[in-house]
């Protein structure tokens, strides 16, 4: 989403700190997914942004969702989306949420371990189920850890185990890791997946879903491969090993920060400015508590200032009196003053979800244009 | 706070996840305080748990607060907490807050930049200001950064510019970072105001506050100084350098987890259980995002088990299907099943006040117990 002059005027009509959604770019990037990747059914990983304007507007479209927690279903629910577009693919769900997932009559969902099949055959014996693997995570600003993921030699032994459970086990999962600027690990997932796939075939389980997970990566600072570049080998990969299986593939994509992320533009103003040793330190009202908790790591935003001053090295701290609340470190910027505004570029995607209220200081309400 | 048999017992009323708190031993932590360190004004760091519940029986208690944002003076007023018990040491204040600090004649704040004084003067010009300095956080588990603080030697040109603006410079404040274990910061810290005293009693400037700040530690997993311990350190420190001072003296400390920390338990229940490698790994119903964020900088907190099981290494997830949300890495714990429930001792501070509700999970309930 641009910083446009238009833009500017609109904001300022609220008061910061505030995130500008752009409907729009969000229809932008869920056609632009639709039509790079072939027969793609995107799946909405809601925990990025679930504001139900947004929901609404991709269920509209025809979004499907993925949702990880009771919680996360109620919200579905209440909006009247239809139950046969909800997947679920956190691995680990409480008993309760299983429950409701069959009342609902939700089939679809992940796991990763022997007591998760134990689980879901209690509570949620009608399930069909997607295995998560782990897959290459080389190159993504935001790696997973060792939380969640089967490893692929063990992918066999737990589909039959499923099968043996009384559940569907319909396909394969992964994660190449979230903001992933690594087209290839798609292709080595996809690798992966082949030979599961056939190894599971010769043992009668006709895997049908083939999800490609998240990571679908967007602008901020570092140079990212296109949408168009990563369908082109997501494309050749499924072409190549799924050739003579694509009658009945069921190809889906769970993007969260790829349908959202560079949707909306956050709005703060500058509280305060010291100078601490050498160093130019500034003071804004929106931190890594209460909406930019992806900066703790060193992920980084693109900012904007309304100034046009000379550019100068500055930190910038957040509202809070946390230590740890830092959101940027010697980034350049104009010199601004007290009362200024600056924008935060690309902040539609886990941002808000992640704010809480420390401190005193307040979560950034949500805007939108074009809705 | 101890798990005792009764705990347990009322805890099985709950659903997880929640805090239940002990009044009594916050008024504990209270009175010990008080006791031990000669004439001390407590003001509570409200960030640290800003119940409404925990606030009254603190201000019935006879405690001032330390506030940092408009929100938390607006609940302090809700409350009908007396505006003279109610202080300011964030450095960096929105014109807005100060405005309202001006309206409400709160008038004792914290500053730290020459930035700051003037936007003082402008927006809370009756304001009596206290210059927070840099001191020695050695030895303290969550240390601070540069964020915030003036260095020792920039003092009296800070406590002097005050003054010219028009303002009342009438004390220091410091902070020895969170959770301090090393007794010796304050011994420090109260070496360098006595310098920092002197040279403004020399340019007429008669400072009367002296605020130790926070850092007051809990019980975790480490030894930690007791609080008769620190006392007789400041009071030494106190009485060398502040002798012929201490009839005009006003002595505050502003603890936060020093308070409430080991005044609540978090009760937890297991909801998925995995072996990934070697690695055993359960999962609970929360973490990092919703209440247990400190355990991101390897602070730990002691787990307790229902369970008597065989001990194990095991490393723990929170609900969310976030990669960081790993509240506990390779800890030692009995054998547990799913439904079992943990108890996460000491989580009175810095837990719920930082949670959100990403990914749906809840934020944790809290109870009162001794009410």
């Amino acid at each position: 989403m641009i910083l446009t002059e238009k833009i500017i005027k609109l904001s300022k009509h609220y008061k910061t700190p505030f995130l500008l959604f752009d409907l729009k770019q969000i229809k932008k990037n869920y056609l632009k997914l639709k039509k790079n990747i072939d027969g793609v059914e995107i799946c909405y990983a809601m925990k990025a942004n679930d504001h139900p304007k947004i929901l609404q507007y991709l269920a509209k479209e025809g979004s499907s969702f993925e949702i990880s927690s009771l919680n996360e279903l109620r919200t579905l629910l209440r909006l009247k989306i239809n139950q046969s577009r909800i997947i679920c693919f956190n691995p680990i769900k409480s008993p309760e949420f299983l429950e409701a997932m069959a009342i609902q009559n939700i089939k679809i969902m992940a796991y990763d371990s022997v007591d998760e099949i134990n689980k879901i055959a209690k509570f949620a014996p009608k399930s069909e189920v997607v295995l998560r693997i782990i897959v290459s995570n080389e190159g993504s600003d935001w790696p997973l850890t060792k939380k969640f993921g089967a490893d692929a030699k063990d992918a066999l032994e737990f589909l039959l185990y499923a099968k043996k459970k009384g559940l569907k086990p319909i396909g394969l999962t992964c994660h190449v890791g979230s903001q992933c600027l690594n087209k290839d690990n798609w292709v080595k997932a996809l690798h992966v997946y082949n030979d599961i796939w056939i190894e599971a075939q010769k043992r009668d389980i006709n895997l049908t879903l083939l999800s490609l997970g998240g990571g679908i990566p967007i602008q901020h600072t570092k140079p990212i491969p296109t949408i168009n570049e990563i369908g082109q080998v997501i494309n050749q990969s499924i072409r190549k090993h799924f050739k003579d299986k694509t009658n009945s593939l069921r190809i889906t994509l769970e993007p969260g920060r790829g349908l959202v992320g560079d949707a909306a533009i956050m709005t703060t103003t500058v509280t305060g400015k010291a100078v601490r040793g050498k160093e130019k330190w500034i003071y804004i009202d929106v931190g890594i508590l209460n909406g930019l908790m992806e900066t703790i790591a060193n992920f980084t935003y693109q900012l904007s200032a309304e100034s046009t001053g000379k550019k100068q090295i500055v930190t910038i701290g957040g509202p809070s009196c946390d230590s740890i609340d830092i959101p940027f470190n010697k980034i350049s910027l104009p010199k601004v003053n007290i009362g200024d505004r600056l924008y935060i570029l690309n902040t539609g995607a886990y941002t808000t979800v992640y704010a809480s209220t420390f401190n005193g200081f307040e979560v950034p309400k949500i805007y939108f244009v074009n809705s």
